[in-house]
Protein backbone atom coordinates (compact mmCIF):
# COMPACT_ATOMS: atom_id res chain seq x y z
CA UNK A 1 0.00 0.00 0.00
CA UNK A 2 1.40 3.83 -0.98
CA UNK A 3 1.26 6.48 1.54
CA UNK A 4 -1.48 7.80 -0.48
CA UNK A 5 -3.22 5.10 -0.10
CA UNK A 6 -2.98 4.61 3.31
CA UNK A 7 -4.18 8.65 4.17
CA UNK A 8 -6.58 8.12 1.94
CA UNK A 9 -8.29 5.08 4.43
CA UNK A 10 -7.76 7.52 6.88
CA UNK A 11 -10.00 10.06 5.35
CA UNK A 12 -12.61 6.83 4.43
CA UNK A 13 -12.57 6.18 8.29
CA UNK A 14 -13.46 9.84 8.41
CA UNK A 15 -16.32 9.23 5.91
CA UNK A 16 -18.07 6.31 7.85
CA UNK A 17 -18.45 8.36 10.87
CA UNK A 18 -20.07 10.98 8.96
CA UNK A 19 -22.32 7.99 7.47
CA UNK A 20 -23.29 6.79 10.74
CA UNK A 21 -24.06 10.71 11.75
CA UNK A 22 -26.75 10.40 8.76
CA UNK A 23 -24.17 12.92 6.69
CA UNK A 24 -22.98 12.68 3.19
CA UNK A 25 -20.30 10.51 3.77
CA UNK A 26 -17.32 12.44 2.47
CA UNK A 27 -13.71 12.39 4.82
CA UNK A 28 -10.46 14.09 5.28
CA UNK A 29 -7.43 14.05 7.06
CA UNK A 30 -4.43 16.01 6.49
CA UNK A 31 -0.72 15.23 6.65
CA UNK A 32 2.62 17.54 7.62
CA UNK A 33 5.83 15.64 7.98
CA UNK A 34 4.51 12.12 7.02
CA UNK A 35 2.00 12.29 10.00
CA UNK A 36 -1.66 13.25 10.04
CA UNK A 37 -2.13 16.36 11.65
CA UNK A 38 -6.41 17.51 11.11
CA UNK A 39 -8.97 14.48 10.58
CA UNK A 40 -12.32 15.84 9.92
CA UNK A 41 -16.02 14.66 8.43
CA UNK A 42 -18.72 16.61 6.51
CA UNK A 43 -21.02 17.80 9.17
CA UNK A 44 -23.20 20.36 7.67
CA UNK A 45 -26.67 18.75 8.50
CA UNK A 46 -25.80 18.15 11.58
CA UNK A 47 -24.04 21.71 12.27
CA UNK A 48 -26.42 23.17 9.78
CA UNK A 49 -23.77 25.41 8.08
CA UNK A 50 -23.64 25.52 4.74
CA UNK A 51 -19.61 25.26 5.17
CA UNK A 52 -19.14 22.44 7.51
CA UNK A 53 -17.13 20.21 4.56
CA UNK A 54 -14.72 17.92 5.86
CA UNK A 55 -11.88 19.76 4.26
CA UNK A 56 -13.33 23.29 6.30
CA UNK A 57 -13.38 21.58 9.34
CA UNK A 58 -10.01 20.08 8.70
CA UNK A 59 -8.18 22.77 7.56
CA UNK A 60 -9.52 24.85 10.61
CA UNK A 61 -8.04 22.27 13.29
CA UNK A 62 -4.82 22.21 11.07
CA UNK A 63 -4.60 25.32 11.22
CA UNK A 64 -4.90 25.53 15.25
CA UNK A 65 -2.32 22.63 15.18
CA UNK A 66 -0.11 24.38 13.24
CA UNK A 67 -0.27 27.89 15.05
CA UNK A 68 -0.66 29.76 11.43
CA UNK A 69 -2.69 29.95 8.42
CA UNK A 70 -0.22 28.97 6.81
CA UNK A 71 0.11 25.20 5.83
CA UNK A 72 2.91 25.42 3.73
CA UNK A 73 4.29 21.44 3.91
CA UNK A 74 0.72 19.93 3.69
CA UNK A 75 -0.94 17.66 1.66
CA UNK A 76 -4.98 17.48 1.77
CA UNK A 77 -6.56 14.19 1.67
CA UNK A 78 -10.28 14.33 0.78
CA UNK A 79 -12.61 11.06 -0.35
CA UNK A 80 -14.22 13.25 -2.73
CA UNK A 81 -13.49 15.61 -5.43
CA UNK A 82 -13.10 19.44 -3.38
CA UNK A 83 -16.13 21.67 -4.93
CA UNK A 84 -15.81 25.59 -5.37
CA UNK A 85 -15.21 26.73 -1.51
CA UNK A 86 -13.16 24.24 -0.44
CA UNK A 87 -10.73 24.18 -3.71
CA UNK A 88 -10.49 27.64 -2.97
CA UNK A 89 -9.52 27.23 0.81
CA UNK A 90 -6.72 25.26 0.15
CA UNK A 91 -5.19 27.89 -2.19
CA UNK A 92 -5.58 30.32 0.53
CA UNK A 93 -4.27 28.12 3.05
CA UNK A 94 -1.24 27.28 0.54
CA UNK A 95 -1.33 23.37 1.18
CA UNK A 96 1.17 22.03 -1.32
CA UNK A 97 -0.58 18.85 -2.57
CA UNK A 98 -4.15 17.79 -2.86
CA UNK A 99 -5.03 14.34 -3.42
CA UNK A 100 -8.81 12.91 -3.40
CA UNK A 101 -10.56 9.78 -4.21
CA UNK A 102 -13.56 10.16 -6.49
CA UNK A 103 -14.55 12.72 -8.74
CA UNK A 104 -17.69 14.97 -8.15
CA UNK A 105 -19.61 15.33 -11.39
CA UNK A 106 -21.87 17.51 -9.81
CA UNK A 107 -19.70 20.40 -8.02
CA UNK A 108 -15.85 18.62 -8.75
CA UNK A 109 -13.62 21.86 -9.37
CA UNK A 110 -10.23 20.59 -9.51
CA UNK A 111 -11.54 18.26 -12.64
CA UNK A 112 -14.74 17.94 -13.24
CA UNK A 113 -17.07 21.30 -13.57
CA UNK A 114 -13.48 23.25 -14.00
CA UNK A 115 -9.95 23.06 -13.40
CA UNK A 116 -9.78 25.75 -10.97
CA UNK A 117 -6.50 25.57 -10.18
CA UNK A 118 -5.35 26.11 -14.00
CA UNK A 119 -7.16 29.76 -13.83
CA UNK A 120 -4.65 32.30 -13.97
CA UNK A 121 -3.98 35.28 -11.24
CA UNK A 122 -4.07 33.56 -8.09
CA UNK A 123 -1.26 33.47 -5.57
CA UNK A 124 -1.04 30.25 -4.64
CA UNK A 125 -1.14 26.69 -7.02
CA UNK A 126 -1.36 23.48 -5.21
CA UNK A 127 -0.67 20.43 -7.19
CA UNK A 128 -3.29 18.05 -7.17
CA UNK A 129 -4.05 13.87 -8.57
CA UNK A 130 -7.61 12.29 -8.31
CA UNK A 131 -8.63 8.37 -8.34
CA UNK A 132 -6.35 7.04 -5.02
CA UNK A 133 -8.97 4.40 -3.85
CA UNK A 134 -11.83 6.01 -5.93
CA UNK A 135 -13.69 2.52 -5.82
CA UNK A 136 -14.34 2.98 -1.88
CA UNK A 137 -14.69 6.62 -2.28
CA UNK A 138 -17.53 6.29 -4.62
CA UNK A 139 -19.10 3.20 -3.41
CA UNK A 140 -19.29 4.64 0.23
CA UNK A 141 -21.92 8.03 -0.84
CA UNK A 142 -23.45 5.81 -3.95
CA UNK A 143 -24.71 3.19 -1.35
CA UNK A 144 -25.65 6.21 1.11
CA UNK A 145 -28.17 7.75 -1.53
CA UNK A 146 -29.23 4.32 -2.36
CA UNK A 147 -29.97 3.68 1.37
CA UNK A 148 -31.60 7.49 1.31
CA UNK A 149 -34.00 6.42 -1.37
CA UNK A 150 -35.16 3.60 -0.58
CA UNK A 151 -36.11 4.72 3.09
CA UNK A 152 -38.24 7.39 1.13
CA UNK A 153 -40.00 4.81 -0.85
CA UNK A 154 -40.63 2.99 1.99
CA UNK A 155 -41.97 5.93 3.09
CA UNK A 156 -44.11 6.86 0.62
CA UNK A 157 -46.40 3.69 1.03
CA UNK A 158 -47.37 4.37 4.18
CA UNK B 1 -28.94 56.93 -0.99
CA UNK B 2 -30.05 53.29 -2.27
CA UNK B 3 -30.55 49.98 -0.22
CA UNK B 4 -27.43 48.69 -1.52
CA UNK B 5 -25.45 51.41 -0.65
CA UNK B 6 -26.98 51.61 2.43
CA UNK B 7 -26.02 48.36 3.16
CA UNK B 8 -22.87 48.44 2.13
CA UNK B 9 -22.24 51.24 3.90
CA UNK B 10 -22.56 48.99 6.86
CA UNK B 11 -20.03 46.39 5.11
CA UNK B 12 -17.44 49.56 5.04
CA UNK B 13 -18.19 49.99 8.92
CA UNK B 14 -17.12 46.52 9.21
CA UNK B 15 -14.10 46.72 7.12
CA UNK B 16 -13.07 49.60 9.06
CA UNK B 17 -13.12 47.51 12.53
CA UNK B 18 -10.71 45.08 10.67
CA UNK B 19 -8.20 48.33 10.01
CA UNK B 20 -8.49 49.37 13.40
CA UNK B 21 -7.60 45.55 14.09
CA UNK B 22 -4.46 45.73 11.84
CA UNK B 23 -6.63 42.71 9.32
CA UNK B 24 -7.02 43.34 5.73
CA UNK B 25 -10.06 45.91 5.76
CA UNK B 26 -12.86 43.92 4.31
CA UNK B 27 -16.47 44.02 5.46
CA UNK B 28 -19.51 41.66 4.84
CA UNK B 29 -23.54 42.17 5.79
CA UNK B 30 -26.12 39.81 5.10
CA UNK B 31 -29.59 40.77 4.88
CA UNK B 32 -32.69 38.65 4.83
CA UNK B 33 -36.29 40.86 4.34
CA UNK B 34 -34.56 44.18 4.54
CA UNK B 35 -32.77 43.45 7.71
CA UNK B 36 -29.15 42.81 8.38
CA UNK B 37 -28.96 39.31 10.44
CA UNK B 38 -25.23 38.90 10.01
CA UNK B 39 -22.06 41.36 10.25
CA UNK B 40 -18.30 40.36 9.72
CA UNK B 41 -14.90 41.53 9.14
CA UNK B 42 -11.52 39.61 8.02
CA UNK B 43 -10.07 38.17 10.59
CA UNK B 44 -7.31 35.63 9.33
CA UNK B 45 -4.21 37.51 11.45
CA UNK B 46 -6.01 37.41 14.81
CA UNK B 47 -7.47 33.53 14.49
CA UNK B 48 -4.54 32.59 12.31
CA UNK B 49 -7.14 30.87 10.30
CA UNK B 50 -6.83 30.90 6.03
CA UNK B 51 -10.60 30.34 6.24
CA UNK B 52 -11.97 33.41 8.59
CA UNK B 53 -12.87 35.97 5.37
CA UNK B 54 -15.21 37.83 6.16
CA UNK B 55 -17.93 36.27 3.59
CA UNK B 56 -17.28 33.17 5.99
CA UNK B 57 -17.67 34.69 9.22
CA UNK B 58 -20.91 36.24 8.51
CA UNK B 59 -22.70 32.99 6.22
CA UNK B 60 -21.49 31.48 9.79
CA UNK B 61 -23.35 33.78 11.54
CA UNK B 62 -26.17 33.90 9.58
CA UNK B 63 -26.92 30.01 9.60
CA UNK B 64 -26.73 29.86 13.46
CA UNK B 65 -29.21 33.25 13.43
CA UNK B 66 -31.97 31.46 10.74
CA UNK B 67 -30.84 27.62 11.91
CA UNK B 68 -30.54 26.28 8.50
CA UNK B 69 -27.75 26.03 6.11
CA UNK B 70 -29.77 27.69 3.51
CA UNK B 71 -30.09 31.43 3.18
CA UNK B 72 -32.50 31.27 0.03
CA UNK B 73 -33.79 34.68 0.98
CA UNK B 74 -30.59 36.39 1.56
CA UNK B 75 -28.83 38.95 0.01
CA UNK B 76 -24.37 39.32 1.24
CA UNK B 77 -22.90 42.29 0.89
CA UNK B 78 -19.24 42.78 0.87
CA UNK B 79 -16.49 45.14 0.04
CA UNK B 80 -14.15 43.53 -2.19
CA UNK B 81 -14.36 41.33 -4.83
CA UNK B 82 -15.26 37.53 -3.07
CA UNK B 83 -12.10 34.76 -3.90
CA UNK B 84 -12.70 31.68 -4.90
CA UNK B 85 -13.55 29.75 -1.23
CA UNK B 86 -16.10 32.47 -0.74
CA UNK B 87 -17.85 32.51 -3.79
CA UNK B 88 -18.03 28.79 -3.50
CA UNK B 89 -19.87 29.23 0.41
CA UNK B 90 -22.14 32.00 -0.93
CA UNK B 91 -22.94 29.69 -3.69
CA UNK B 92 -23.58 26.43 -1.55
CA UNK B 93 -25.46 28.54 1.13
CA UNK B 94 -27.80 29.25 -1.80
CA UNK B 95 -27.54 32.82 -1.09
CA UNK B 96 -29.66 34.57 -3.47
CA UNK B 97 -28.04 37.58 -4.77
CA UNK B 98 -24.24 38.75 -4.00
CA UNK B 99 -23.23 42.59 -4.21
CA UNK B 100 -19.75 43.61 -4.05
CA UNK B 101 -17.91 47.09 -3.48
CA UNK B 102 -14.55 46.94 -5.69
CA UNK B 103 -12.69 44.41 -7.85
CA UNK B 104 -9.90 42.42 -6.91
CA UNK B 105 -7.83 41.20 -9.81
CA UNK B 106 -5.45 39.23 -7.83
CA UNK B 107 -8.32 36.86 -7.24
CA UNK B 108 -11.85 37.93 -7.87
CA UNK B 109 -13.69 34.73 -8.90
CA UNK B 110 -17.40 36.85 -10.10
CA UNK B 111 -15.65 38.94 -12.79
CA UNK B 112 -11.95 39.66 -12.16
CA UNK B 113 -9.97 36.30 -11.83
CA UNK B 114 -13.15 34.23 -13.71
CA UNK B 115 -16.51 34.43 -13.58
CA UNK B 116 -17.24 31.39 -10.92
CA UNK B 117 -21.22 31.41 -11.54
CA UNK B 118 -20.72 31.01 -15.19
CA UNK B 119 -19.29 27.64 -14.79
CA UNK B 120 -21.39 24.79 -15.79
CA UNK B 121 -22.33 21.87 -13.36
CA UNK B 122 -23.13 23.82 -10.54
CA UNK B 123 -26.77 23.22 -8.77
CA UNK B 124 -27.13 26.93 -8.19
CA UNK B 125 -26.13 29.96 -9.08
CA UNK B 126 -26.63 33.42 -7.48
CA UNK B 127 -27.29 36.89 -9.35
CA UNK B 128 -24.69 39.52 -8.82
CA UNK B 129 -23.55 43.03 -9.26
CA UNK B 130 -20.46 45.17 -8.23
CA UNK B 131 -19.28 48.26 -8.26
CA UNK B 132 -21.48 49.81 -5.33
CA UNK B 133 -19.72 52.47 -3.21
CA UNK B 134 -16.54 50.97 -5.15
CA UNK B 135 -14.06 54.08 -4.89
CA UNK B 136 -14.59 54.05 -0.50
CA UNK B 137 -14.36 50.08 -0.67
CA UNK B 138 -11.38 50.24 -2.91
CA UNK B 139 -9.28 53.51 -0.97
CA UNK B 140 -10.00 51.91 2.64
CA UNK B 141 -7.66 48.90 0.91
CA UNK B 142 -5.43 51.09 -0.77
CA UNK B 143 -4.56 52.97 2.14
CA UNK B 144 -3.91 49.86 4.29
CA UNK B 145 -1.41 48.94 2.31
CA UNK B 146 -0.13 52.28 1.62
CA UNK B 147 0.36 52.96 5.40
CA UNK B 148 1.70 49.17 5.42
CA UNK B 149 4.47 49.66 3.37
CA UNK B 150 5.19 52.92 4.73
CA UNK B 151 6.15 51.07 8.46
CA UNK B 152 8.44 49.07 6.68
CA UNK B 153 10.09 51.36 4.97
CA UNK B 154 10.31 53.62 8.04
CA UNK B 155 11.31 49.85 10.31
CA UNK B 156 14.24 49.55 7.48
CA UNK B 157 16.00 52.89 8.22
CA UNK B 158 17.13 52.09 11.78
Amino acid sequence: MTNDERFMKAALREAVKARDMNEVPIGCVIVHEGKIIAKAHNLREKKQLSTAHAEILAINKACKKIGSWRLEECTLYVTLEPCVMCSGAILLSRINRVVYGAKDPKGGCLDSCIQIYKVKGFNHYPIWNGGILKDSCSEIISSFFREKRRQNKVKSNF
